[in-house]
């Protein structure tokens, strides 16, 4: 394992060092923790057993998925917290999924909003998400860092090969490739904010810079793109000189509350996520600097029909300090400033399709990520795709684009008709 | 007057029994109230003047108006609650504006909206709009009474001639008619419904039937509609009859509460501005009853950018018991519920254009009006439509369409290319 590897499996911060007890049969006793522990399932459609086959047969009589808990104490953490440690003892092999993890995830997602919203089960009661950890400055500096900076390389194995957006790509037709879906993403994103030629924009949260580029490229927009993840503000600047837009492409590594100057459309695609509700005003706040009077903006964030914290599996292990805000919660970066919210769409359905596809082209490359990281980094982001897939699917997760203006903007379009002609 | 006629004008509220004191010359005294009543406006664009000529002179060299005060008892009121009094005093003929009423009230709505969020001045804590009064059941019929029963044969004089809709129009594209604009709305709302043959839809709050009557006959779906304003009821049962559509369509006098069944879609244009916000979960619950599992939602309503209450005015005289919820309000019918935010529109401009409208075709119908009804009543009417024209052009008075499907509904529309092809 070389150094570069072994940062990122720190990076990713997943336990490996688990003693995982000698099997022996199970006993009366870790049959009544599993019973405890299927209990509040309702029934799955799938079929939970312990270490030496023991079973709880769920509802169907072909169960869509066998989940399988290889030792004592994996069943012992999976009833202590299940939101948390079913990924780590994934990840870890100590829970096997035979069957199809994305339905069985699928119904845990539902039976967990269900059984909170219900509050039927003392466990829903226990069970919970925490939430999500700072992200003042410092703090979201290395949540970024933990996220993105896993290796542009790593990303490049499975994101569109085109524009490298690791956000929800829009498929308004069928069939559309990866590639296609993005670019329709992109252009949505700009026709919704009707860019012009000689138009300024900045972006908050640029990612590998795949859209600054598409928008200074193909709509003749100069842009100032932010971001605080070191790895892909180089990945982008290198990618704006390789595409001769460095002159009208500017990648700033800072954070987006630094944000200065004044600009004809503000644009920030999936860094909402990892603001944190009690930043929403000093995002507003920014955006209120630097908007132009006749300025147009757009917010897309993973989102939610109630208020809820992150799983915090995923909160934990995968995206520190993330939370999808409920559109209410939302509309914290707007009110405080009257702004004008002139539209939003939920493109939900579409992340489920966007999900598929990352997961089909990474499990092409799993022989890779094998040997380049190591058998418990490949399980942790399979889950992690497979368990997002599932809270799109299940509704447990949105998609919003917000458009907005400001109150007195009254050249803000007359109809949406032209977005789509 | 008539009985009729003396019922109508006992409904509106209006005050008529003003003591107007005798004019006299201005003293000091008076020219100093004024100006502390002129004041907060900031140098307003119009002019500002006494009974006796003396006068505010406003920014403007050409002033685009000028509001005369033409007794003491009116320039005392304005100062205790101008938002209250300007309209009482104007509909008695004791505030008179010469030039153009919607850009002078365009700028005192701005001056009210900048200066309450600035709280620079004493005035604008002093001067409140209050909350609106209660919305249960009884006092929503009183409320409902008040405005909508003034009359179908005064609706008629100024409304689009073919759907009857005192709601706001859709204008896509130039130039089009109002009749045009309200169809171009209601076929708007279908689309984003997906409204299909045979279809089973609930509308709450259905005016004198013209939407209803629009979506069976267009759509060739079943309507039930429900209303608490006798007189709009009335009207609509014998246009059904009328249109030969009483077979397909049902309008039933009673309360939103009251609505019982399952349906494929719910749709409630122009009422939640008169639900209330503590009885938004209320709403929410009727429809979670009511939607079935693949059913489309959708409420139109005036909003707002922030919380405010309406205008005291308008609250008072004309619409009892009225409140345009900001968008994070609104959100307190859906989030209970988790009902899933699909699409939210804007259409605040053609608010305008629709007021706009009608206020032409008002006017045009004043003689009549004067006679039937009386000069207070047709100057009250003209103030509320340029008021209102002002208010939605200043920004303070947003419209909002939301759009909206349970959580776990997967029928729910790809995008929205297929609304506008």
């Amino acid at each position: 394992m070389n150094r570069q590897t072994e940062r990122v499996i720190k990076l990713a911060g997943l336990p490996r060092d688990f003693e995982r007890e000698p099997a022996g049969g199970a006993t009366m006793f870790d049959r009544w923790l599993l019973r405890l522990l299927v209990a509040p399932l309702k029934q799955p459609p799938f079929a939970v057993a312990l270490w030496d086959g023991t079973e709880e047969p769920g509802s169907r009589r072909a169960p869509l998925a066998r989940v399988r808990i290889l030792d004592r104490g994996a069943l012992l953490r999976l009833l202590v917290n299940p939101l948390l440690h079913f990924g780590d003892m994934y990840s870890a092999g100590r829970v096997e999924v035979d069957g199809d993890l994305r339905a069985c995830l699928e119904a845990i997602t539902a039976a967990i909003v269900e059984g909170r919203r219900e509050r039927e089960s003392l466990w829903w009661r226990i069970w919970r998400d925490q939430a999500p950890r700072s992200t003042k400055p410092h703090a979201a500096r290395d949540n970024i860092h933990h996220h993105y900076d896993l290796g542009n390389a790593f990303y490049r194995l499975w994101l569109d090969r085109e524009a490298m957006q690791y956000t929800c790509a829009y498929y308004p037709e069928e069939p559309l490739s990866l590639e296609q879906a993005q670019r329709a993403k992109m252009d949505l994103v700009c026709r919704k904010l009707r860019l012009r030629p000689g138009q300024r924009v900045v972006e908050a949260g640029c990612g590998w810079g795949g859209f600054a580029l598409h928008m200074a490229r193909h709509y003749g927009v100069s842009v100032r793109a932010f971001n605080i993840s070191r790895e892909q503000v180089r990945h982008a600047r290198e990618w704006a000189r390789a595409s001769r837009l460095d002159d009208r492409v500017e990648f700033v590594e800072d954070d987006y509350r630094n944000i200065r100057g004044e600009y004809d459309a503000f644009v920030s695609i999936g860094m909402l996520e990892h603001v944190g509700v009690s930043h929403y005003r000093e995002l507003g706040a920014v955006i209120d600097r630097c908007l132009g009077p006749r300025g147009l903006g757009l917010l897309h964030s993973i989102g939610r029909n109630q208020p809820g914290n992150m799983n915090a599996w995923i909160e934990r292990r995968i995206f520190p300090g993330a939370y999808p805000p409920s559109l209410r919660e939302m509309m914290g970066v707007f009110e405080p400033f009257a702004f004008s919210i002139l539209d939003v769409e939920n493109l939900r359905l579409h992340y489920v399709r966007t999900l598929e596809d990352w997961s089909e082209r990474f499990e092409t490359e799993t022989d890779r990520l094998r040997v380049l990281y190591d058998e418990a980094f490949v399980r942790a982001w399979r889950l992690y795709l497979a368990g997002s897939i599932a809270a799109f699917a299940a509704g447990s997760l949105q998609l919003f684009q917000v458009l907005f203006a400001r109150e007195r903007n009254d050249a803000i379009p007359r109809s949406r008709r032209d977005i789509y002609t």
